[in-house]
């Protein structure tokens, strides 16, 4: 595997690496933008191709287009492996099979054509706009995002678990209640749906018709409504700190140690001693407009 | 078109102009609230005319309501034209050209009736209410949740770009496992539910039947529930610290006159001067009634 | 009719006036209480013998129910009217009319039947619960909830006329769109089908058919998914303030006039001087168990 | 009953007791995670086999998991009575009496077969999960989750009276407009209908057909859109002060070793003496990855 980067001069492996895998330089940048566009060309394709109409009316220009980004993807799949410091590693990495996996179904459906719906895979390569978002001025926003969801993390298993033995419980009385002739045709149904329920969702293809049904039915309604109050306020908690401690926390007097000056201080609300200069790349806060 | 406004006297122009474009004013208040009532009554009777029934047993007076509103709003269009320093660039704003067309399908369905239909544009007019809003008491709590909502903006995004992936990942899967002869005929078409499950709508037209497809549904809906709880806290926080800015500029820096200091400190951030003590003049909380 | 309150002697009628009227007395505490159990029991007669089933094997039992409660509250109206300082004022009050409604229908059911349906009016008595409210140890709770609403009403308004606004336009968008041959007849069913998707209800009895059709209708749901994210963080940050307002600031250090200081603190945290008892009615926080 | 317990060696009883009702230990930590694994997995096999097809092909080994479940269950219970110190008390305390009914079905099932459906009493059992909560590093959350449950009780109570009343008088003024004719045969079933409407559920098994049927719902739907900020935001302020008292527990002050103290306080509130400088032992926020 290593042969394969011999094929390439030493300083073009280099200015590769650094377009594809890094992204502070203005090139990286670039690249991984254009490589988001195309990633999501590419899904639109295989969205809109799954169109039975398109299916019949087009087929070549689905299929041309099809060839368009596989021949691209292949083309990015051996640069990365091309200029990696270590290709192997990339190849079995989790982009690195995803990247594959998004190629390889439209090669393999020449020799076997049922495997062709396995293109869909390539949805999949939409992930990487998780990795891109990383390189962009959004970081600190899906930081505080992920930041609240750490700290929250326990308190939401806490949540769905209550929320298991709801519907658990809930699933098996309806089950017994309405029975199969209902709709209601084993537990696992019942289960079905007191999530529909409980979540407010209401398909309503699975729907009580007795009276003590209904009545069980209004309560699991109504705990769903009340309920949902419980993660709405502790992820609304956890954000509020995330953001808090994103704004002000680092901010300290250098006199009396106290923390938590605002951003447009210039002396200490505590002890009335001047502050150092405030350094941050956050946006500042509009006008009203 | 800047001859049309040489057909009046220049204090007359001058007055329509007052009372027309601007709003500080008592007689240009009166005027927009005025338009304002004109607007959701020519709405209301554009809807109310929708109606079977009604086109079926009183068509003459609906046509009469019409023409009143359409008579109605020309005079305001000409009044706006002649009135404005600069009629053509009013002409060809944003709300110029909806003001035109508002007014446009009645005349033009004289020749070509097909046209009528166009009468809907009208409901656009309703788009000046946000103008209006601007200019009444309500402009600060337009401001706090406008604040708000551009603060979150970047937030917001992060949050809709990571729907959008699981709504497409999840209504493919869902086209797969179901296939089109329970009703998930396309990925489009699976998206669509993905997106009707996720956010707990649940019109039930298009329904899992499969153990997976259910087990699948259970999993999306419980995530749309849980999810939920990201717009709302990140909305929570903004709202919280868009408030809090907004409560706390009442206080003033006897000293450098700096407005927005926090109710607990004791010296002015500002030029460091002490502060004297914290006086609320916020309106007081209601006696529960 | 102020003849009416001379049959009483006067002790008689000041012991009437403080029981029925006035509610710091245990007696008039007693009365509310008691109350109320009769309303709601009386509401649970009206409902339970709207069943068909019921009216149709035990229609002899809810008749004497009926006319248990018609009497009761006869004797209460009666002991109301005798008892007020100004009777005809008590009549002609919101809840003097309510209380007559809730008992005419009975009465006029023996000369006209048809009127027997409008024994459903005894239902608004439910709303004196509100009242009772106020004499209890929730009228704290209530209280913080009343003004946060108070405060966030603008807010709301602001909310719903935006709502108003984009149901109006999306319910014309889908009546041209989708047409009434997928069962938007008419405007005013587009908008009732925007609010049951807007707000994430999804009843299913009125569907996008077309593709542009359920385009339309996923934004409709994201953005009704999302836009739930206002009301809920104006009513967490005005709930958040009107509790904090309730809780802390009441409290000032005597030394240093500083505000905020907590329940269980002994001396300010600003100035080290000693603070004076706390003097409050709210229950203390509970232990976590 | 208590000579039970003298079939056992006393440090056997003691030995027993530790793993089996303490939780600090090693062996009774490792105990309770292998009882609710046990729990989890004999709740499956009752869903699983309440599925029709199952039944059909494989009844055997349903019923080896049931007997094997049955058999571990019942010498757990042996094994609590014997080393209980009141063996009669936990006998007959909540759990206690759920730790019988998950076995007793499969036992009588064998003289009467019709009980057999009582197995469904051993999804009860998952209650204990609650109780494996309090043990574990979770307990803090829980914590702080019924802190905030237990201060906001009131609110929510309130909360739900006021929905109780709306349902009750929207559910009653449906049946009457709409009338057993389009399916609202009493008003119980109005008042499941206002449930289903107002919790944005929305089954579409009970939906209006008159215009002004449509025009309540509409106002119902855009009442329960809304009025699910008020529990919303009660819960996040609850959550939010129930986090902060729990944040700022590890501040102690030297002196008098009182915990609690604010992050920007200066002085301890209990003592008055100086506090050291705050230095935070939070687990750091994770950096975005």
């Amino acid at each position: 595997m290593r042969a394969l980067s011999e094929w390439l001069p030493h300083d073009w492996r280099q200015r590769l690496y650094i377009i594809i895998f890094e992204a502070d330089t203005r090139e990286g940048r670039l690249f991984d933008i254009a490589l988001l566009i195309a990633i999501v060309l590419s899904v639109l394709t295989v969205v809109v191709s799954s169109v039975p109409a398109v299916q019949a009316t087009m087929p070549l220009p689905m299929a041309i287009l099809e060839w368009f980004f596989t021949l691209l993807f292949t083309a990015e799949y051996i640069a990365r492996l091309l200029s990696a410091h270590r290709p192997m590693r990339y190849a079995l990495s989790f982009y690195g099979l995803i990247d594959l996996l998004a190629i390889l179904p439209t090669y393999l459906a020449i020799l076997v054509p049922e495997l062709h719906g396995l293109i869909d895979v390539r949805l999949l390569r939409l992930m990487r706009a998780f990795r891109i978002l990383k390189l962009t001025a959004y970081v600190n926003e899906a930081g505080v995002l992920s930041i609240a969801l750490y700290n929250a993390r326990r308190k939401i298993l806490v949540f769905l678990g209550f929320i298991s033995i709801i519907v658990v419980i809930f699933g098996t009385l309806m089950h017994i209640i309405e029975g199969p002739e209902h709709g209601f045709t084993s537990i696992p149904v019942g289960i079905y749906w007191a999530i529909v329920t409980l979540t407010t969702t209401g398909y309503g293809d699975v729907v009580p018709v007795t009276g003590l049904g209904k009545a069980i039915t209004g309560f699991v309604m109504l705990l769903g409504y009340s309920v949902i109050a419980i993660p709405t306020g502790i992820m609304g908690a956890e954000i509020h700190s995330a953001m808090r401690r994103k704004t002000v926390t680092t901010r300290t007097c250098g006199q009396c140690q106290t923390e938590g000056h605002d951003p447009d201080a210039r002396f200490c609300k505590h002890c009335g001693s001047k502050l150092g200069p405030y350094q941050t790349d956050s946006t500042p806060p509009p006008e009203p407009s």
